[in-house]
């Protein structure tokens, strides 16, 4: 006889249905950092996770950022990191050492997703003029070379998505004169999902989502419709770091993404938990009319 | 937190990765029939094992008979079925009937992949000159339209497949008169495997497998290569009924199909079980060379 | 010397010329029924018609239904047909009944088209979800599973008119919950004619077409703008039976189809006189600007 | 009633399905010179021929020569026609001339296939370098610009025929070292069949066929095996002018062509008659193994 | 070393550069008449840039015409050449050698092309139905089969472009009958190049240029935007042959071609040296916001 | 009048005519290192060399290495480059610190292609699994992660041509492990020319070419059929740096590339004269039976 653990595994595989429906062919934009990226197991399930996605048929692109890991390069030639209102000030050699260093994360991700038979492609936001941007200034101060983005092309991952590729992008873009800049991960994945009109945009980090009431943890919420996330910020419900992150959301989903989420990194499998169950994990933004869909948290 | 249930469910997810890899855009050709079509509850969980695997991005084919529903009919115009060694004889009004019952079998299955969310087309032998057949004999005797399949148009199928739709076939063709036959539903399955050079054929049906002694029930084959199953019937281990399911098992590897599965309909699910678990359900036929990987049955 | 015969044979087809050019690659519905389905040379000559316009490279669809052969399928199991205002009462048996004879007249005319060497495939309203209905009631009286068509995803018919294959529907379909109806078959050819925007829509069935005066057999109209039928049917002119079918043709005309013909079945070839020469046979219906061009009825 | 006239009507273009079916989508090349070039009634038919092949599926290539065409206006400039065993002696004025009244015939034809609505492109073989060629000796005398022709590039016929174009050629080439020559029309017929593997190669010139005794009009053959062809040319049983055209039809079944034929084009629809009936027209030219199926000449 | 000569070269093929970026995968009309199509040498040059044009990824299309070859032939067969206003006296027997030899012209280019590797077709522009035209009157004079353009389907063009021959087309069309008509080359090539909106249309011919003074040859305009074409044709500083060129040039810009050229075909590579350097040869005329670029003249 | 200067640029560019049209859509791997990437201006004209290939319709792929940047970034986290046997012994760190300093270089080539308007892309031999290494030894020797080439999966190539990228890689691999592995420039280069069957291999770096005494500087060689390269290894008269560099170019005319090329890469656009003009710069590899046709070095 086939024991009862087998029919259960049968249940969950035939639960996974509709989802996979759902996104079938659709395109998933995953923002991958924070402790997810450092932590040896949490990498792997959600490369794990990714590459499910891709193999059930949805078409998912990684955009991933690389803060501590250049911080400690920029230690390791005797530099020191410096920080203006949370934005890294990157001279020209700073610079240099941010493309280094996400480019070797970034081929760490493509060698880890290529273990998986699944074939990757990682590209910076320079590859087939990805990502234009220009100087961004820090309350009017210059910071060196921190990007603002001002346009996406996305034809290179049309293109590397028709041929079956996992895109894997890291955001570093060039200006008008062919200079380099660093960009916000969160931004770039943000104008990516906008530029491919991405059915999903997933923010994997390390916080659980957004609160009802900043101080109060237990204040988590599931599912918020774009007005709703625009006026606690406006009443001042939403802390400081969660301010810029909301704002991309909301952005987003105006640009046509259809459903943003706040996923909690640190919880494993939590994208796959938050794709293929109704369980919600972390917050889901949505539009003015999306159907609020999710269980309660428990 | 996220509990221990939702964890368990994302890990089984990622384990059915490694065969989802292995039979990305592989045609599976189904032989359906038996217990699993009468039971309503089972028969759900056939189409649900089925719908799956499509979503997945294997390409399943199915393939069924209708034997009992087709008696019923045949007693309901006051008619009676007679059977010359297991073979239905098959007057022109049964071949009627057995065509109009089989369609209508087809028609629900049709309607039930559809009711899932996934574009079923349901064809007959006759469609697109799919199977073409002569008269078979039964030790001589002319039972009447009784059809032994003499070449295979897999055009429809291919045609189908590449327009994404679930392929139904229900096993009548017609002979170079163009009059009508029965074909039994595994020569069906059979001649279909071989002639779209289908990754898997599975027989879903009333037995556990085949027994190295067809006397003792605990002597279940998880696995065995043709070479193998040649000699079992050749040392007369091998029982009546089984002796013709297997002849098809071999002949079908012998044509080109990588792995044939005689798998226990009753068990539910276990057309899953077998494709996305290492739990061999039944018994698989193999390649003279090809590999063994289940662990023991349990 | 080649004698005259010869050279008429020749001017015969040089005189198609132009017919064939008018409808190269066009969608042509024919609704076929009445005696043309019941006289074995009818149907032979009406289903050589359709094999020539798919070979001079029309693209046709054949809609058929099967009354009475359902009727007579239902006094076999022992039950009385019931009808309604002329609809048949449909209880679930008698559903299951209809649905296997016009399945079985389906794959009749299926073999038919192959034995003249084009790839035909039959298929019912359910297959690639082609028909979508609801109950339909009779003056309000629940009849059963009898159907109105919601509406049509012609997928299944594009993919497989691309992939050359004469495609032949019988129109049973299911609604929301996925329980099988019933369909007119005029209704039918109707929407799928709308659906797939056909060229011409002919309805092959027992009646001359129509006439100026119901009570005059001999004021038969050649051609009428649907305005003109608009008013036929107004001023009372048209009897009972025809006035459904006359609305269909209206509402055909309405959705895009470009010209309506109700051919007399009864007539051999008549459809291939209707399309290759330029007498009128039955009676055309022409949109409001549509150009009148058959000579006298002789 | 519809009268017996339109049912024979009807007759004849279902008599004509099997030659559609056997012929469709194969290549026909047709070689027209003679009397049907210049009796306008004659021309007339035979462009209506083709375009009704054309239009029915299959996929002709007109070769066409204008010999008498170049005589006269060789005449207007006041030169002289010269000949020496049947070739005409070709200095480069005469090339001249012949090419552009090769090429004004050619338009013509294009006109006429362009006014019945079906688009044709003319072209030489210079262009795309269908026809390369070298200089041809008479009996080792040098006649001018005579080609023969060396090689044959059928891209330019495949991207025509792709395209949906009727193509019309006229044989001109030139050598490597870009030098015009005129070519022999049936030549130019034989060597683009068999470069394009036609199904077909019709010739339509001024005799009624192949004679088994070239003194007995009444001797005509319907059709011969290419070992017979070869026997009748060693005997001695077949004419001079005869002699270039049959080894012609010889040597494109040795290349692949299925079967030629030596029409008469001076009966009208002569072409239309030999593919559409089984009435023999003139004398087909089989392979080795080919299946003789005319009647007996009436 | 390598020497200075050699270094040069490579300069020259790198300043190209920007260049062959603009028009890659262009459409560029090229009008091919005056002295450039009488002179060998000139003659060579021009076919030898036009097939560079199109091997470094341009999409030329030569319209050419021929009237001093058409002269000399019409004087050959004792004709003689007549015009009114500048136009040809085109009476039937004309037209047929006009045709004449405006085909053996354009076979004369095509073998050119085909010389250097690269495959042309030559066509006219019955060909494909391409020029549509009607009889055009001098001052309400009949003068013969002189044609006006009345609609352009350039479908054969975009045909023979995609399966990458050179297209050369000489400017014969057809009327509604289907008679022919001799068509002004110019007014064929601005017909064209609106058609398949051209990025570029170029006239060869035997002028320099447009003059602001048509008195002063010193005065040779580099770069006009159309208005300013407007104003000198009303200001009457344009000469009597220039304002059928000019208007055809504005009426270009006015159906979407964005740059017109008048070029003097008597420099050698002239077509060569507007495109590919900085040096304004002749007179550009261009759309109202379009940039001048040019230095002066030298 | 045009001057003189602009007649010379127009017939340089029509001398490249012939070489544009032999490698047109044919693959051209170009090993770029040494000095052409330190110096800028070399850089440059490299980079302007590549461009013009691909706009005037060949397939470029760079394969660049990065030694000498790699040790200054090895001493800038204040380690110390060691070699043995000219291979640099990589430890865990080093490997880093490599594969972060190639993607630096190669995002900036990136970037330089793209200011000329050209698309690239940059990847490494882990993206799409192009490049499979194992462990190499150095004398038995283990000096870390220095891999040998094992398998070439050249997919990702094949889709960036034919999406008209230019591609850009740089030679990190991995093994079976996917542990990552540094692999010499010119092996990478070498292998992956062979993979994608390049029309032409071209090294790019500090030597003349092959001399036939390689202690005499003006034995340069212009042009060596394999068995001669062979041949000058045996006989000794080839230096010790060359061996490996020719044994590569035998490598890979013996799998199937066409032409290798030894170019010096301080001379100014040697690249490009070497494929635009009949000058042989540095020394050309041929296949046994390849055609000399170079003029002797000036």
């Amino acid at each position: 006889m086939v024991n009862q653990k087998y029919l259960e595994k049968a249940e969950v595989l035939i639960e996974a249905l509709p989802y996979i429906q759902r996104f079938n062919r659709k395109i998933v934009v995953v923002k991958y950092g924070g402790s997810a990226m450092l932590d040896e197991e949490l990498k792997a399930n959600v490369i794990k996770d990714v590459v499910l996605l891709k193999l059930v048929g949805f078409k998912p692109i990684i955009v991933h950022g690389g803060g501590k890991e250049i911080s400690k390069w920029v230690g390791k030639v005797g530099m020191e990191a410096k920080f203006i209102n949370g934005l890294r000030v990157t001279d020209a050699q700073t610079m240099e050492i941010a493309e280094m260093v996400l480019a070797k994360v970034n081929k760490e991700l493509v060698t880890h997703v290529e273990s998986l038979g699944v074939q990757a492609v990682g590209i910076s936001g320079k590859d087939g003029g990805l990502l234009k941007c220009k100087k961004k200034y820090s309350g009017g101060e210059d910071i060196g070379f921190v990007g603002d983005i001002t346009s996406v092309n996305p034809k290179i991952l049309y293109d590397l998505l028709e041929k079956d590729f996992l895109p894997i992008v890291f955001p570093i873009g060039f200006d008008d004169n062919y200079d380099s800049y660093n960009i916000n991960a969160d931004d770039a994945a943000c104008a990516i999902a906008e530029a491919v009109h991405a059915e999903k945009l997933a923010f994997l980090s390390d916080i659980e989502g957004v609160y009802k009431d900043k101080d109060d943890s237990s204040s988590l919420i599931s599912e918020l419709h774009i007005q709703e996330a625009r006026k606690l910020i406006e009443d001042g419900f939403v802390g400081g770091g969660m301010i810029p992150k909301l704002n991309n959301c909301i952005e987003a989903i105006e640009h046509g993404v259809n459903r943003v989420h706040i996923l909690d990194g640190r919880i494993p499998h939590s994208l796959l938990l938050e794709i293929f169950t109704n369980k919600g994990i972390g917050t889901a933004i949505l539009r003015e009319d999306g159907e609020k869909y999710y269980h309660e948290h428990e």
